[in-house]
């Protein structure tokens, strides 16, 4: 025998509740998922677009790097480099990247000088093109990359230190090798060096772009590299040159901010003229410096801006080499 | 006459009518409530315990930046500085801090040799004390403050770009004078320079403070520095001397990072000797030091633990004053 709940209103009444509580439910349901929609996403520290890391990954790989060494005719001074950075401190693994096309690498006579501190891979291309240092190796397994080009010896010191500051600087190019655009009154650009007139802001000099052919940067940005506009890869393969101004104009329209970190080398070295092939490399072609004025405004056709922004932030060691190299006279 | 519409429920259906509305309006506003909750707050880039800026505050408070000049015995130098410092690009006032106890400011003098680039604030202060310097002054309009010792003149060219430095590290103490802590094995630590010994972690040296005498950090720091333990006032009053320190302590504590950034100026001097005062600052005392040593070892007592962090980034302005200064013989 039930007596108050049982009290029910008549029928209509009984649908009338229900019809009020479904339209109670929905607003409810409407109002908490317009304002779900506005509750902060789970911020994740990789860049966008790059793969989400196994929660198994190791250690190293936070706090190690890959070289990755593009070659082309100049065997001779890979494998002396070779010697040189397998045994740079925080290295996980060496990549390189063989332009040598039909050539056999040199990996049976490097397995024969084994052991060696790190592995080596030699990534057999079919093309030889200066962009295929920019492919997203599935090699790959740290967040850094250090990518040399293979005539140029920075001693472990400077990249040991490069290292330490990339990873304060993770979303940028952190290198020894500063470059600049300038403005022109025309509104054409130009590309260059210190030679160049100062950009005019302040004091001294600036610089917009660091050489990815001596730098670490971060790996998410060659998974980005593949996401670009088809006429970049079309100026690069055109050109056989460039691929390192636009990696920057991809880093610096990823940030919004300058795309490079500068830091002065205390010793680095050019092997080109150590080389038994009697290759001597693409900059010193005629063309070269003017295709990288053109690149300059090629990109930003493409992008449609300029992107890239000035620092003078200039990095060195404190107390190294000199333990008084900071030494003031107070 | 109306029809449909005035085909009222009856009056006990209008109730409940009403009643269920009710209802639905509260539980609506519960959830709104409580998802809005979830919402992100306005994320606000002062400190915490920061001062909510008033919204008509004007560009040049995010732009400039208020010089702090303690002072004691050396008005010589002082009028000498400030003639100097008024001029410093994006200086939006100057506030001396008058420990001269008893004795007029020169504030008739300064006023009759007007007009002047920027206001100039006297703050006469009752107690002769070296933590004068670190109060909230209401004076203070802009987020940056640099501080300078009232015997050392850095150069125009060195504190704009330093200022510029500091903006991209606003958390920081970016400043001109390194100093460190070392561990020894009694776990007693120690104070010094790069005479001492490096701290070990692998090349050069290290340092894990800024010295405040010649440093830009952010406003914030001083409201933070009134909430700090009383044993911290007490430490500073003791021995007229580590304010500094503690202000480090405060900072590496409040970022979780090194607590400075140091920028290697080109034309830094101590005007010491210049005095006519014959007075020759606190850092001659013969315990001065060993204070020092003794400060950091109460810090870490009060704060239950060591927060400097070491960091061995130093900086340096691209391209001046000699516009090679980066260049290598590669």
């Amino acid at each position: 025998r039930c007596f108050h709940f049982c009290k029910l209103p008549g029928r209509v009444m009984g649908i009338r509740l229900l019809r009020f509580t479904s339209v109670v439910i929905i607003v409810l349901l409407l109002v908490a998922g317009a304002l779900t929609a506005l509750l902060p996403t789970i911020k994740d520290d990789k860049l966008p677009n790059s793969r989400r890391e196994p929660k198994t990954q190791s250690q190293s790989a936070l706090d190690s790097f890959t070289l990755i060494m593009q070659t082309y005719n100049r065997t001779d001074l890979l494998l002396k480099l070779l010697n040189h950075y397998q045994a740079i401190p925080h290295l996980h693994k060496v990549i390189v990247v063989w332009n040598n096309i039909g050539e056999k690498t040199p990996e049976e006579m490097w397995n024969s000088l084994g052991p060696h501190p790190v592995p080596v891979v030699f990534k057999v291309q079919t093309v030889n093109r200066i962009r295929n240092r920019l492919q997203n190796f599935p090699d790959l397994e740290t967040k850094a990359v250090l990518m040399m080009d293979d005539d140029t010896l920075v001693s472990a010191h400077d990249l040991a230190f490069a290292f330490s500051v990339w990873q304060q600087f993770p979303e940028h190019i952190v290198g020894f090798v500063p470059r600049k655009h300038i403005s022109t009154p025309s509104g054409v650009y130009s590309y260059g060096s210190f030679e160049l007139q100062n950009p005019g802001f302040g004091n001294g000099d600036q610089y917009s772009m660091v050489l990815i052919g001596a730098a670490f940067f971060h790996s998410g940005y060659l998974e980005d590299f593949q996401q670009q506009p088809e006429a970049v890869y079309a100026l690069i393969d055109e050109t056989q040159n460039c691929d390192d101004i636009a990696m920057n104009f991809l880093v610096a329209k990823h940030t919004g901010k300058p795309s490079g970190v500068f830091v002065k080398p205390v010793d680095i070295r050019n092997l080109e003229k150590d080389t038994n092939s009697g290759y001597s490399g693409m900059w010193h072609r005629a063309e070269h410096l003017l295709q990288r004025s053109y690149c300059v405004n090629k990109l930003v056709n493409i992008y449609d801006g300029m992107p890239l922004k000035y620092s003078n932030i200039m990095i060195s060691q404190f107390g190294f080499p000199n333990y008084a190299n900071h030494k003031n006279k107070m």
